[in-house]
């Protein structure tokens, strides 16, 4: 079923994407093994486990899925090789791209179990964002940071916010819930693409 | 029902004042619109939904009242010009005690929630008190600070717990719900007052 | 019955080891009796509840017993003429030795009940370690420092896991589940402090 396929090999990208982002900010503040660990898993799946925790739903995504935590688990293990291997082969502008493809896939799957939830609108745009970003904001605290989300100015969650509410306007007309799904996530990567290629700025308060 | 605009104007006063200590937190900490909106959010709320999410209690207030997100969202996009006039409209002893009338309700709402739900006495005292001050403590963590209401050493969290006892001993008695629920929060709002007109402290250890 | 003393005695040293240790952090910060209650408190009870939000198991263990609380909560009390005495009385030996009977007591605790919980076995053993550690990570959040047992790069988390393997393994055999629990508990009581005593260190990253 080539479907599922794809689903799947997008999911490992996002979830990749997120471990990596944990790997550098880990290795910056000269964590431990098991520091790289958790914060890559944090940065991976904190945003989704805070989402499920808030609608009290379970099983957890990765309680189900252990493939993608000793997947994590094994790559921490050789984190500081991986990671100068990959910024030799990899370029910025393809973690960017990556990133902005876990963004539009992370927020849509949070918008769309909120709605199947019941959520009102407002809250299930917000659980959307909240499964896009709370993955990087829960490992900025833990890395004592300021979360780089809610200071860069950059219009990263509000891509996702914008994207949930195309998704909650689709899901109310007669298209197919699959394409409302593809339509909001890309929606959401290419807008996080061309603010990124503009480097446009939402107003600092 | 006069009864029931009562409790909700209290009640937005309590959010409102929860969310303008957030902003004004935020913008302190020079982040943009998404941490200023996610910080108000969290201090207005985050007491609540800690509480909750220890009773396990759904659905989350703030997901029942989606019109309060709306709310905080639309003074977010508003939060400069909107504190600044605040700064030269109200005095500072207005927000301590739009504050300390938040502190009431909030701590006496986690410890009748917590005591409608069964626990033990004690445990039901602190549920009234994180409901009153973890709000501003997640506040802080996500602002990276220490907690201020674990250092500044004024009786806060303690006005809480005091109050949280008066409505756990009243609720023995035959006194009606009712009264105990609006004594012992307006024994909250009151003590704490009177310790800030005083400005008492606790010791440091 | 003794079997149900020698758990409740192990179990009040484990706790009390871990408020401890959250009186001192608290003290360290300048934290007043609020800020030196609560740490204590989310230093003994936090990786217990943690697990049980993940697992999403209700009633905590500590809203069962609040016997614990009263008990963290007179102790924060006396915290500072506490600490100095047994700081004289008490060796740093016996803090580790103390200590490395609370990791192995709460990581066993934690895997075998994600292991009641028909938890994968990777995920289950997480649990384990989750439920060891992270009182203390979380004890570092509320005190605004990057945790310590993610950048110390001393084998404590990873003793943890060992022990929480060992008893998947025992499990999987004929061998009583009470000697799967108390021989794994054991492993990493002595493991931790085989690798105290030899100042082990696991690679930085």
């Amino acid at each position: 079923m080539p479907h599922v396929s794809l689903i799947t090999i997008i999911e490992i990208v996002a979830i990749l994407v997120g471990a990596f982002s944990g790997f550098i900010e880990a290795r910056r503040k000269r964590m431990d093994l098991v520091g790289v660990f958790t914060v890559a898993f944090i940065t991976a799946f904190g945003g989704g486990t805070l989402r499920d925790i808030l609608l009290d739903k379970r099983p957890l995504f990765w309680v189900q899925h252990q493939e993608y935590a000793i997947l994590i688990f094994v790559l921490a293990l050789i984190a500081s090789p991986l990671i100068r291997t990959l910024r030799q082969i990899v370029s910025e502008r393809l973690i960017v791209i990556a990133d902005a493809i876990g963004l539009g896939l992370f927020a849509v799957a949070g918008v769309s179990q909120a709605q199947a939830a019941h959520m009102p609108v407002f809250i299930a745009s917000m659980m959307g964002v909240i499964t896009g970003i709370f993955g990087g904001v829960l490992r900025d605290i833990v890395c004592n940071e300021v979360p780089m989300v809610f200071r860069d100015g950059k219009p990263y969650a509000i891509c996702a916010f914008f994207g949930c509410w195309l998704y909650i306007l689709l899901m109310k007309t007669d298209v197919p819930d699959d394409f409302a799904l593809w339509a909001s996530a890309t929606f959401i990567t290419l807008l996080r693409l061309l603010t990124w290629k503009f480097d446009m700025r939402i107003g600092r308060h």
